[in-house]
């Protein structure tokens, strides 16, 4: 059962958690977004790579989801002093995984191949593909602030700034990384993530080639908001902003052609009707994951769902 | 009595802290040599103004004389962990300083303007200058590796290849960085630090118009040989690989336009002769400089030296 799950960060990570947790580590392959990718005092860093692959390598920060477990701050703390910057919390240990990353890209190496080398220190077995080899940044279209990247959006303005809209730089030239397309090709199950739909899956989906697959195949997802509200992030306030009611049936509506089901929560069970009248078969569940278990509950409950689909279109 | 001394790294900076323990600190402007300068995960490192930096701001490291003193390698263990280069030995409060002067840098302002800013940071309230805001790069001729830079001779290679000769790349385009031919014409004295002649030195002199002026205003130095060995570094390997053999007499030689007086230590009593000879009047003396005192006591007996120097040209 060859498993692709497109992510962005911490939520997503969590779910890749799940899975990683129940399939052989070669069953498993993550597209990861790098639109929130940027340059920082010169270093390259991919905030959703890492959380995906600190996550997955057991490192993560237990209490953000993003950045590293048993981390110290004694660099950060010394640019404050010095007045560098300081809003994008590096951590000593995160920043070492951003120098070596920016070592290689300016030895000329592509940011798949300095993944897959990272992975293999920090000991990831699964398989981490970047959406692109090619630089893509998300910016977010404000009422308030102009047009900023999304870290600034994100980091320094706390996502306070009201959104009109998105674009992803680069997008049209950014070709699929080695290994994105073929892996979906092969995919017996695409899962999309409870990333955010606007600026996590929205950039992986305008690579060149892959919405199409996706389309063709259909994919099965799981919602990140629960309730009107999103469990983390922007998300649903991203939703409102742009004029539309923030909850699992928007992010449905929002993936109309590239699902075959839905995963939401059991207290948006009055929601069924309406994502079935999508086209999309809704699956109501727990889909809160705050430790291991309940990652590897909600990855188990997604695989069957998916595997149970000829039995499931025969009952409907 | 304005003072500007010219400066490498742990040498010239030992001779700059007793300068500075004596002197008004807006009487003293030290012109650094940038040569060293090098690129190391896309980051502007700058181990000679860093050295006098952290010396004058007393966070230098006692022991070696270059890094950090209460310093962490937490980010360079980090980087060991994942394959990367560790040869230099970055600390993470030094490597704060180097992130955000390459944050600076790619907002595009001059290393001189950076620097201001860090001694400010730091507290040095002594005028630092780099020898020029424009890039140099000192490479290092050598027999068996080729033509090497600077730091790969120095930091990797341990300086072990034998030595043919030195280049300067970027010299001839190099302009004095604003502050340094203003600061040699007010000068009531200009000071040679005893740092290395041929890479820590010779950079500095061979930026355009810095020889001319300290060979009409004439220079006093201190000599980094004693005893036909070099205090600290590779100086007297290089003078004896390029055919000359080491001791104060040799130092005096390659600085002989420049200097008026110099001082050598007293287990160099033999060799005041021969230095008369080219020219330069000898002192002799302890110039060896382990504490704090001993940097301020040769620092004293340099400017008694110099201020003394008419009745001692009438003695002759």
């Amino acid at each position: 059962m060859k498993v692709v799950a497109l992510a962005g960060g911490v939520g997503g990570a969590k779910l890749v958690a799940g899975l990683a947790g129940i399939l052989p580590s070669a069953d498993l392959t993550v597209i990861v977004n790098t639109g929130d990718d940027f340059s920082h005092y010169g270093l390259k860093i991919c905030p959703d790579l890492d959380t995906v692959c600190y996550t997955l390598a057991g490192l993560a920060n237990p209490i953000h989801g993003w950045g590293r477990n048993n981390e110290t701050f004694t660099v950060l703390e010394e640019l404050g002093s010095l007045g560098g910057e300081t809003w994008f919390k590096i951590g000593d240990r995160d920043l070492a995984i951003h120098l070596e990353r920016t070592r290689l890209t300016l030895e000329g190496q592509p940011l798949s191949k300095i993944c897959e080398h990272l992975c293999e220190k920090i000991k990831v077995a699964q398989r981490i593909l970047p959406m692109t080899d090619d630089p893509v940044r998300t910016l977010v279209h404000t009422r308030t602030e102009g047009v900023i990247s999304f870290q600034n959006y994100f980091v320094k303005y706390a996502c306070q700034p009201v959104v009109k809209g998105f674009s992803f730089a680069g997008i049209e030239s950014a070709r699929p990384a080695p290994g994105v397309l073929h892996s979906l090709h092969q995919a017996d199950m695409i899962v999309i993530c409870p990333s955010n739909p606007w600026v996590s899956i929205e950039p992986i989906l305008s690579v060149q080639g892959i919405k199409e697959v996706i389309c063709k195949k259909k994919a099965v997802g799981v919602s990140p908001i629960i309730g009107g509200k999103a469990l983390k992030g922007p998300a649903a306030k991203m939703f409102s902003e742009l004029g539309i009611v923030p909850s699992a049936v928007a992010v449905a509506k929002h993936y109309q052609d590239l699902l075959w089901g839905f995963m939401i929560h059991e207290s948006d069970l009055r929601l069924e009707g309406e994502i079935s009248g999508c086209g999309i078969i809704p699956l109501t569940t727990n889909i809160i994951m705050n430790n291991d278990p309940e990652r590897q509950r909600l990855a188990k409950e997604l695989l069957a769902f998916w595997e149970a689909r000829n039995s499931i279109e025969e009952h409907i």
